[in-house]
């Protein structure tokens, strides 16, 4: 996995990425420079290399000067989300999720509102990369994500672990009149098409947020922030 | 105001802009196009034009062989916000919003939960472009937005509306615990910066969402989505 140019690197470093090294263009090896002091601090050998190098290994050409190469990102095994000690985990399925912003801000709101992990698809979905490290503002550091293979078999996976299973759809109960006060799994679907239906059939049941207006589409990220804090809210101030 | 490129273009004619002519490259004239059968669907003259003159008109360079010529968006006086019928409004006021994209996903929002009106400060902030249109989805067409030149002045007046001023801030009064069952004015803070401490000093209090996560900080949009569905859900759904 590599980032380019100061803010990438930054955010990769404030994320805990496993940084190998960093590429520094060499007109800056004398100059005080925030990214290679960043790097003294965190202990992550820089190298200074001609401008011409960094242009081969550039694959944005938004490299600025600077380029990283890191570990990639270590997604954790689904038998290694759940902690024991927590009686009641809140889990969020993301089922196709495709913008790598999205993605970030989805991962940003569940760590501020304390999720303990998210399940995505290896397939046809937005992987861990660069965009999303960038976008999530250092809260990946600090939240689990498990990459599986079939979203179906996670949610066998976590009924058998007594959580609930809700999908966050139209056309289901309203959100703030259900009972969230559980363990439960939520899963977010993509964004043009919500849920799929074959999801929706193995979950427990569907939650709606109520809207007033009259072009009725939250933005996905916006929809998991307000699935997960009502969840929050009826656990911890009711 | 000129929309360039065929998303631009298409979530200009959705979000209901006034425009006076599209600008096409003349070598799509014969071939069967989106945008030119939505232009005629709404009654937009289509002009077409060699490709340097296109060049010549672009600011962003990314037209696609499209340019759309519109008005200038219209802002709502502040006066004109509040309507008479309703008793309990809901305005949201944006303390210096600088990011495009977190504007538009903003009115995308408050377009969902049914706010009354949003107003932005003239100077210093971002104000409605062809990015914040095109994020907004459609949304922009079903809000009023006021631009003033001094945001307390706009507190002064929603007070002597009867509106009560709320800050949405860290540090104040848990937000689940504070009775927002009221005609309300909340003003949301810019990316960086947060709302301005002067600007708190005129608010009649600050609610405040509570965070579980260590990186504590939600992006603005998210926190605005929060804040404005708990208002909604106090109101319809206690």
């Amino acid at each position: 996995m590599q980032f380019e140019g100061k803010n990438a690197i930054r955010e990769a470093i404030r994320s805990k990425m496993t940084i190998n090294k960093i590429l520094v263009d060499q007109i800056y090896a004398s100059r005080k420079d925030e990214i290679i002091s960043l790097a003294r601090q965190n202990k992550i050998r820089v190298e200074f290399v001609p401008k011409s190098a960094l242009e081969r290994k550039s694959t944005t050409s938004h490299h600025q000067g600077y380029i990283a190469e890191a570990v990639d990102f270590a997604y954790t095994p689904l038998e290694e989300l759940l902690s024991e000690k927590n009686s009641k985990p809140l889990v969020v399925l993301l089922d196709g999720i495709e913008d790598p912003h999205n993605f970030g801000a989805i991962i940003r709101s569940c760590e501020c509102a304390g999720v303990d992990a998210i399940v995505i698809p290896k397939n046809r979905a937005c992987q861990v990369n660069d965009t999303v490290i960038r976008t999530s503002t250092g809260a990946i550091a600090n939240v689990k994500i498990a990459q599986v293979t079939n979203l179906k078999e996670a949610i066998d996976y976590f009924k058998n672990k007594g959580l609930w299973i809700f999908a966050a759809e139209t056309g289901g109960k309203n959100i703030y009149q259900t009972n969230l006060d559980l363990p439960i799994a939520v899963v977010i679907g993509s964004e043009g098409k919500g849920v799929k239906p074959s999801i929706i059939e193995k979950c427990d049941g569907v939650i709606t947020l109520p809207l007033e207006g009259k072009v009725n589409s939250l933005n996905a990220s916006v929809a998991c922030a307000l699935t997960i804090f009502e969840i929050l809210r009826q656990r911890k101030f009711k």
